[in-house]
């Protein structure tokens, strides 16, 4: 089989025919097909299936029957996807690291320890706002009780929507006893920019994620009639919003090329067209080189943004969805990954990355590496995002030798 | 019984919890309790209630029985509301007419023509856009089949809608012969503005409606990852909706004090916290003076907005949804009413207002006039729309005297 193959299997669920792309979120109507195709997919290699009590998915290719599951070495990435998202992001991860194991079983290499391929839960957090949810709540990371309490747009909560998938919140939380069972954590995934294609190369390893904020914006005005009052007894909460649009590009550009700013969601409540709107709620994505530039970046936006708000005689308020420090992946294992890949790809180099990924989490508690394929468009979080077939059948090959020497005879 | 009291009746419909206030929309949930609600108001006065093909609701009270229905006297408003609505816009038009038939009947009045109280279907345009709705379709101010092909927010056309509720659309459309019955039509509606609390009267006429236009802004963008695009590559759909949102307020304020634009209504397409947006659907609402007034705050804005978006990378694109022209009611017959309210509370202005009525469609083809009962918060469109009860008794009998000195005899 092809990474492009496995990837077609799964080409239909969660499509988004409204945004284009796919909407594949938590416990939605793609998540059990998507997860009948893991085990699918495991099952066709021999593998044995388990879901932890965080909805992560793991199959374990065990050296021989009755082995213990000890020092394994984790692969995998992700099924969701951002609404109207890209085929890549997540799924290439899972593809490949099935494709990986299918070609050392081909090639009749007989692991030293477990080799487990895994499914996150939740990587996007599109539908509860914490992304990484899955690994967050693995690893303790984040709190079981307050994740519960998270609501989707519908209103839903977390722990509603868990006994409505039929597993059990009281379960949720972390699991350090299976986080011990691992040696090491090696993610394939799409580039999310266009450093390999600039690069001619088809693979690279991941030297950082850089640090990523997100904050919830509530600016509250006045609702009134749009035809009847005058706009100089206005405290509109619209026009508020597109001077804090304005101060986050602002400020972002100002602190370039690292420094990144990003308003993606807002609602306009009530959101009439002859409404003078009450409130805005918006979301804003900040990241930057290093913490303390994000924390910086963060007090001069929101300075800007205070002052647009008050002009407009709108009061704001500003809370912390989520703070992601930087991550440096661990450089030994990158090492020994860069030197097996090195015989069939020549140099391949280490670069930064600004999303976030499920490695970012489990880098704190396991040695940690990522694996890139090159992505032609550079566009990602979105349907033009790509990667062609021949660079992921490159990603499946690079991931194949990084476990051959990870889980290989010592 | 009075006016609150029958308010009062239907308070429980349609609220608002997450916005505060009402949500009553065409065919929703509330539709058929306020409805029926119509019907036991109408049958307790012993009117004879018909709905027409366009979902217009109609209450007769006949001179005697037999009686032709010609030459009526048609009051009334409607029942729906904006998102997040107040309790006054519509119900207390309908609610003050069953109060002023309630008064004359108890004050022993034999009517000499039919006096009609009317519930118009989905003024606000808060569901299929298009305000007005059941008028503009009698009327044929609307044509009837692109009105059927409209969508609401979850795409489902006003053909299925209309189907579902168990109506028939293929009769939708205008009705000259019902119309032809009618020698009036009086609105009675809560002031939208603050003019009459800072005049100190509780009732006016209505001199005019200013003109108002509604377009569809179409901002596209490209989508993209918000953390691996850096600011130089972007080209952000909210970012320049940012703009547009600025250019309507300033070509607003410029042409101050008549002149007023808002958006109060947008789309952000994913809509993902990590996503920098592939595009922004929004909608303008601009209001002026005069119908030339309008068009050219339209040509301004709409430069502005187009520079905004080509210095962002996006594309533009205008859809006109509606352009009400100014309306002027009746001189003569608002003046009758004037004189006819003088004797209760003496001196009664004519005022100018901003918002859309039936009444404005229907003058098109009927002597119409309105008479605003104050608002001592100004507010609209939003839970503190407001009327005190003792002006809502007011509003009723002055409607009670202007329906006596019309329907009287001759």
């Amino acid at each position: 089989m092809t990474v492009a193959g496995r990837l077609a299997e799964i080409a239909d669920l969660g499509r988004d025919a409204e945004r284009g792309g796919y909407s594949r979120h938590l416990f939605d109507a793609s998540d059990a097909p998507l997860r009948a195709w893991f085990g699918t997919s495991a099952a066709a290699l021999g593998l044995q299936v388990d879901e932890d009590l965080d909805a992560n998915l793991w199959a374990w290719w065990m050296p021989q029957p009755g082995a213990v599951r000890q020092n394994a070495i984790a692969t995998g990435s992700h099924l969701d996807s951002v609404p109207g998202g890209g085929a890549f992001d997540g799924p290439l991860g899972v593809a490949g690291a099935f494709e990986a194991v299918a070609q050392l079983q081909g090639g009749g290499f007989a692991p030293a320890r477990p080799i487990v391929v895994c499914a996150f839960a939740e990587e996007e957090g599109s539908r509860f706002g914490l992304p990484c949810l899955g690994t967050r709540l693995l690893t303790g990371a984040a709190d079981a009780a307050s994740a519960l309490a998270r609501v989707d747009a519908a209103g839903v909560t977390l722990a509603q929507a868990w006994r409505e998938s039929g597993r059990d919140p009281a379960q949720v939380g972390p699991d350090p006893e299976r986080l011990g069972r691992f040696a090491a954590f090696v993610e394939l995934h799409v580039e999310q920019g266009r450093d390999l294609e600039d690069r001619g190369v088809p693979v690279s390893t991941a030297s950082a994620i850089i640090p990523h904020g997100r904050w919830r914006l509530e600016i509250t005005g006045e609702g009134n009639h749009a035809g009847t009052t005058t706009m100089d007894r206005r405290a509109d909460p619209v026009v508020a919003f597109g001077g804090a649009v304005q101060a986050v590009r602002e400020v972002a550009v100002s602190r370039m090329p690292a420094s990144r700013g990003t308003i993606g969601k807002a609602q306009i409540i009530p959101g009439g067209t002859n409404v003078i709107a009450s409130r805005v709620v918006a979301w804003m994505d900040l990241r930057a080189s290093t913490d303390d530039d994000v924390r910086e970046q963060h007090a001069r936006t929101i300075e800007r943004i205070r002052a647009a708000v008050q002009a407009e005689g709108c009061t704001l308020e500003v809370h912390e969805e989520s703070f992601s420090a930087r991550v440096d992946f661990d450089d030994a294992l990158t090492a020994r990954i860069t030197a097996a890949l090195e015989p069939e790809f020549g140099p391949v180099p280490a670069i930064p990355t600004g999303a976030g990924h499920d490695a970012g989490i489990l880098s704190a508690v396991l040695p940690t590496a990522m694996i890139f394929v090159r992505n032609p468009t550079g566009v990602s979080h979105a349907p033009g995002e790509d990667a062609r077939d021949e660079d992921c059948e490159a990603g499946a090959r690079a991931l194949a030798a990084t476990l051959r020497m990870l889980a290989g005879p010592a």
